[in-house]
């Protein structure tokens, strides 16, 4: 097995996170074998690693021992230096969101493909825990058909960092979170959508989101909650998913939550009506006992093999890309709508993204 | 003190109920002097609880003794039966919804106009301890300006009873309880309503909405989200409120939850990434500690006094009415707006509720 052998650009949060995972994990696929920062600080910081600097990103492509690089700038870089390592007979990795539009992505999908190169995104929450434990449920079963899905991610933080809140370098939470949430639906659901409406906001003032709700409708009727937010100090559970026969809810990356299905026993008592505020209820009552079970979530392990790992066997075997350029750009396409959208108003278009 | 000599028509959940409540509360304003109900069941049950039992409405209407009726119908048949109470010289207290539309409820005001008598629904969820805790939020700032109200009732019991699945009965979850979460909404906010968008759910195959989703925005910005379900094995917290300083966060009718507001103090440690499924978040890490305070829930006792004190006050002192039918109209024309939706999409108006 011949390690690919990366240069990482920008060494920043994402970066250097990216060279600490695979020194962990893929040093068999992977090897890091210089980084590039702009930033002398991080140069330093990279240094001390040990890595090998990178006097610029042109040295870096002129390294004939590079075979792959990793983007890990700011957003509205992605595009330029993509296709800069592309026509240098680089494979790419890049990451999330790809670019600020789709058609920056088309770009880049062009010169991906009159240079031959791999170009993959790194859409690393297609194998977060929770989500698994979901795309599972779609699967199996176990809840009946799936008919709503709300995923969320609420902090209290606002906006962290820097050129986040800048909208030329692609900053706000659509792209940022956002990009992974839909990514996740999308990967999820194989059908058209049939309709898109989104609300972003601006409570802290910045230029761009500091979180979304919006709201999908797809075309086999299943409808999906996706929503962002920067300044909830409490929060909503990450997922809340509805099949006709139980309901999910998990609460946090930690798998706390619950999976409550239909019994399958066809006599079950009635609900006792309960005292609700100043009056009783029949209608939300706690179903009686025998009516519900409380079954353990289904394995969250990936059937598909890691992002590395899968990216080695793209370069090396031809393999299909777990991450296809098609799914971001469906990504990408969606965001486009959502970001046309005016602050204030709810944007609703009829779309057919196939 | 002279109480106000009621009978009660409907002697169902609801009327019986009524009976109950104001024997234990109100026996000094309210004296329940009878019952009539079609059902022979029923009428059995109110006589084995002692009450007097009229043979026919007419019966009732024409007893000198009755000075106020208290309608506890199925929703199709209140106007009717108002109308006619209204015209025999009687007060009326009428179970929510009032009528099936605005239209209706319209023929009852003009009458209840010409007779001079006073017609007050029930609307008895203003005195929801969830619901003044969120009021007293929304007055006292303890969280800044809220800009977001998400309030969500959610079963797993379908729909219950059996005229509450007819369309000509008035039955569905809007007309059922969502009359109680857009009367409090309504309540709370007394804002002109600048947009509005709902979904209504038929999982269970009724010709009648089994839940819905409802998305308001106010003139002043504020949006607030609607939900009642009752196919939700697992539910959402039943109050979700954002303010620019602090979330409010009331989990259950028992007042579980909590309200977390941003601290005053001006320096805080920045939080810390957090590993999130295969990721790290500095964005959605819990804030740091000392970025955040906990504070309890504020006082849940309504600054108003009972719905049938008030109700006293109103017949005998000319009071003015806490539950106004100008403000019930309000509901019943978002109402009319909401069941206009075809189920399969989203409906969307804009609209001016002054």
């Amino acid at each position: 097995m011949k390690p690919i052998n990366f240069a990482v650009i920008g060494y920043g949060g994402m970066g250097s996170y990216h060279v600490h995972t695979i020194m962990l994990q893929d040093q068999e696929r992977i090897q890091v074998i210089g980084t590039y920062d702009i930033s002398e600080g991080r140069q330093t910081v990279s240094a001390e690693k040990g890595h090998k600097l990178y006097p610029s990103y042109e040295a870096a492509l002129g390294d004939e021992q590079v075979e792959a690089v990793l983007i890990a700038t700011p957003n509205d870089v992605h595009k330029e230096l993509a296709i800069q390592a592309l026509q240098a007979g680089k494979h790419v990795i890049c990451e999330k969101p790809v670019t600020l539009t789709t058609e920056e992505f088309d770009e880049i999908l062009a010169v991906a493909q009159e240079t031959n190169c791999v170009f993959m995104v790194h859409q690393n929450r297609r194998w977060d825990p929770d989500f698994l434990i979901i795309r599972e449920l779609c699967k199996n079963q176990q809840i009946g058909d799936i008919f709503q899905i709300e995923s969320r991610v609420q902090g209290a933080n606002g906006i962290p960092g820097d050129w986040r809140h800048l909208k030329a370098h692609g900053g706000g939470m659509v792209l940022d979170w956002g990009v992974h949430l839909f990514d996740q639906l999308l990967f999820l659901i194989d059908q058209p959508i049939k309709k898109i409406s989104a609300d972003l906001s601006y409570i802290l003032g910045d230029e761009v989101d500091d979180g979304f709700s919006c709201w999908i409708t797809f075309e086999n009727g299943l409808r999906a909650v996706i929503e962002v937010g920067t300044t909830n100090y409490t929060k909503l559970p990450r997922w809340y998913v509805k099949g006709t026969e139980g309901t999910a809810k998990i609460e946090d990356w930690d798998l706390s939550g619950e999976l409550i299905a239909a019994s399958k026993s066809e006599i079950f008592s009635t609900p006792q009506p309960i005292q609700a505020g100043v009056g009783l209820t029949k209608t939300m009552a706690p179903p009686s006992e025998d009516a519900t079970v409380k079954l353990p979530f289904p394995n969250s392990e990936a059937e598909y093999v890691s992002f590395y790992c899968n990216f080695y066997e793209v370069v090396r075997h031809q393999a299909d890309p777990i991450v296809k350029n098609c799914e971001v750009r469906k990504v990408m396409e969606l965001i486009d709508i959502i970001l046309m959208a005016k602050p204030e108003i709810v944007n609703e278009k009829e779309l057919q993204i196939v």
